[in-house]
């Protein structure tokens, strides 16, 4: 799929030094909660409301309709990188999760640790969900007696419970590996080998590597063999400064979010988590940047947890703090979320989010909240995420003309 | 054009047992009338008006902005099928109308009785619009006297006026076979074995039924020739069980909707035609079927009659009879129109549809009634009718997450 749009955007960039903030309160979008309004409508934010008043409003659709985004996919829209076009494996996701540095000698693949019976067929594919202590000392016990194939570095890391992460280091290594996950049980995992075209020298390297680690498990009771997904390299994408002539910087205190910045070749230049030094940091960073990313991990695990007093106060959080950011002046301010996760579902959701753009060169008449229902009839209307930051840009004078 | 969005949306299909229901007011939207607003809002609908205050309201592009649907597009369009990937042949859409059961060894086309001169050319592209009693005649006739090619049928159905259906029966029929229409008068037929590529064996049988009717006709003096149209055969889509993992029924009194949910393999479990019976059957389907497609022709009807009071009066039919439908219980219920058919247009038009989407998982705010003007600013927003399906699929939790 080519990136007509994107591609678009980029051709008519132009530099200038105005600064441009994306402000990301992760999952901030809600639905209406018992007939009393989303988290926004329930929060007391004085600041966002009068901002709100004098900014454009609107809703986002991070991924497409009625899709709901894993935390990658959705950051990269807020970057401009249509997530249907710009994958990213599930391998190299959970590198990012774990902000596990890859290189482009690696292929990264989601591991899953697993239990399988006398005649080698799995009989959960979670081993039971093991402690991620459990899971440390497997891997422990697997570093010290894998015998790594020539040439070949093994790395492996845990993310959490029966999940972790496999990294095959290398010259020449690619990603034509079949996952060993049958998705099924009572059935034995897949052969790696069994891609129908390609080279078939790494699937080669990770069966003789899994064949190992089934032998080195095998006197495990629960965890007794892996599965693997999503074998995947470190894409080679244009960088965000590239695409849209920007300097930009990341603050962002959670490993996921750091990650996807620098899976675009966003440096990190702070790792606050609290909504009053998320502020003053990317304040200062402005002093260097013409973008800064901001990242606010509190609205989207407080939805996970179904924590509606707790998204709601870190809402006001990010509201007290907001006038630290803004005497920074900032020509264009971006304040959204990368999907909806309401308390409700206790999950990200599908809900288009809200955006509150603060810019020269408005149309008035919005407000007069920051929450969902004013959004709704904002003058942004409803955008696709991936056409945020080309309206930021324009706003900002970094777009030339299209045609005489 | 590769169905993009659909096959995202099928490939994050997980099934569950909730249920959903579409119920179709064909032609349900309009335009204003005269300062006194839309039949939607005319009509008393005290229980549309009720759930539309607990539901999300928005209104549906059947097929693309300023573009008017014919019936079988509008419908495949609600189904989730873009009707702009997935396009159905006229001749295919003539054999729905009249419920004619196609296989997949058949042609079908799309028959014009016309007048020819004595030099050959047309003079008239419909013979004067004959009535059906005469149609039926003169299928007679070409039937008592046509001899069939060698390992052919050739089947002829009444449509209406001067329109009929032919069906070429046979193993190995393509429809590669050029129009005859000439679209204009004074010239004669085109010939039907022009296409400039591909196996002409089924355009050389079709030009010699033509040849056949011709001369069977001959001493006619309207009807006394044929011309025709879109040669399609019955498409090879993905099944609409299998595309969304429902299991999914048709309540339909009217041929061409039992015809079009036919072919994306939709099973027709009853055939009522009144509001009162349409919320029945809709009721007892449920008990059954994760998916009911429910169809009510008269809002249609009364449209392409003119009849502005019938259309309001049908409406408040579907209002009365919707309490029944409703103490089913559906997870989600959708209640639109494959297109808008203003009485002052006494015609389909291209007007964007009212939707109604009573689903958990809501943000508020919209109503107060189900009308155009209370649509236009719900929660929904403006979507395409393809993403109908998909919005009622993640309500009733039937998507995973895209990306980890």
């Amino acid at each position: 799929m080519e990136d007509t749009y994107g591609n678009l955007i980029s051709s008519l960039v132009t530099e200038n030094d105005k600064r441009i903030v994306l402000l990301v309160m992760d999952g901030v979008g809600d639905c209406d909660n018992d007939g009393n309004g989303t988290a926004l409508f329930q929060a007391d934010t004085p600041n966002f409301d009068a901002l709100a008043r004098k900014s454009a409003l609107g809703l986002s659709v991070p991924v497409a309709t009625a899709v709901t985004p894993g935390s990658g996919p959705g950051h990269l829209g807020l970057f401009g990188y249509d997530p249907l076009i710009y994958k990213v494996g599930r391998g190299v996701l959970s590198a990012l999760g774990i902000e596990f540095a890859l290189t482009p000698r690696d292929v990264a693949a989601r591991l899953n640790f697993c239990t399988l019976d006398d005649e080698g067929n799995v009989t959960d594919r979670r081993a039971g969900r093991i402690s991620d202590d459990e899971n440390r000392r497997l891997l422990v016990k697997i570093r010290e007696r894998l015998a790594p194939p020539d040439g070949v570095e093994v790395l492996l890391e845990t993310v959490a419970e029966h999940r972790a992460l496999l990294v095959l280091r290398g010259d020449g290594l690619d990603d034509n590996i079949g996952e060993t996950d049958p998705q099924a049980i009572g059935v034995p995992p897949l052969c790696p080998t069994r891609p129908p075209h390609g080279d078939l020298k790494t699937a080669k390297i990770f069966e003789q590597v899994a064949g190992q680690i089934q032998k080195i498990l095998s006197d495990e009771p629960k965890a007794n063999m892996i599965l693997a997904r999503g074998f995947a390299k470190v894409p080679d994408w244009p960088t965000f400064a590239r695409r849209w002539k920007l300097n930009p910087a990341a603050v962002a205190g959670y490993p996921m979010y750091r990650g996807v910045a620098r899976l675009v070749g966003m440096p990190v230049v702070s790792q606050p988590t609290t909504a009053a030094d998320i502020c003053a940091e990317t304040a200062q960073a402005l002093a260097n940047h013409t973008f800064i990313f901001a990242h606010f991990k509190y609205t989207d695990k407080t939805g996970e947890d179904g924590d509606l007093p707790g998204k709601i106060r870190r809402i006001e959080e990010m509201d007290a703090a907001l006038p630290t950011l803004l005497e920074a002046k900032p020509d264009v301010l971006i304040v959204t979320g990368d999907h909806s996760t309401p308390p409700s579902l206790r999950a990200h959701s599908w809900h288009p989010v809200p955006v509150l753009m603060s810019a020269p060169h408005l149309r008035g008449g919005d407000g007069p909240r920051f929450e969902e229902i004013s959004c709704r009839s904002g003058q942004l209307g409803t955008v696709h995420a991936k056409e945020l930051i080309p309206i930021a840009m324009a706003h900002a004078g970094k777009l030339e003309k299209f045609g005489a």
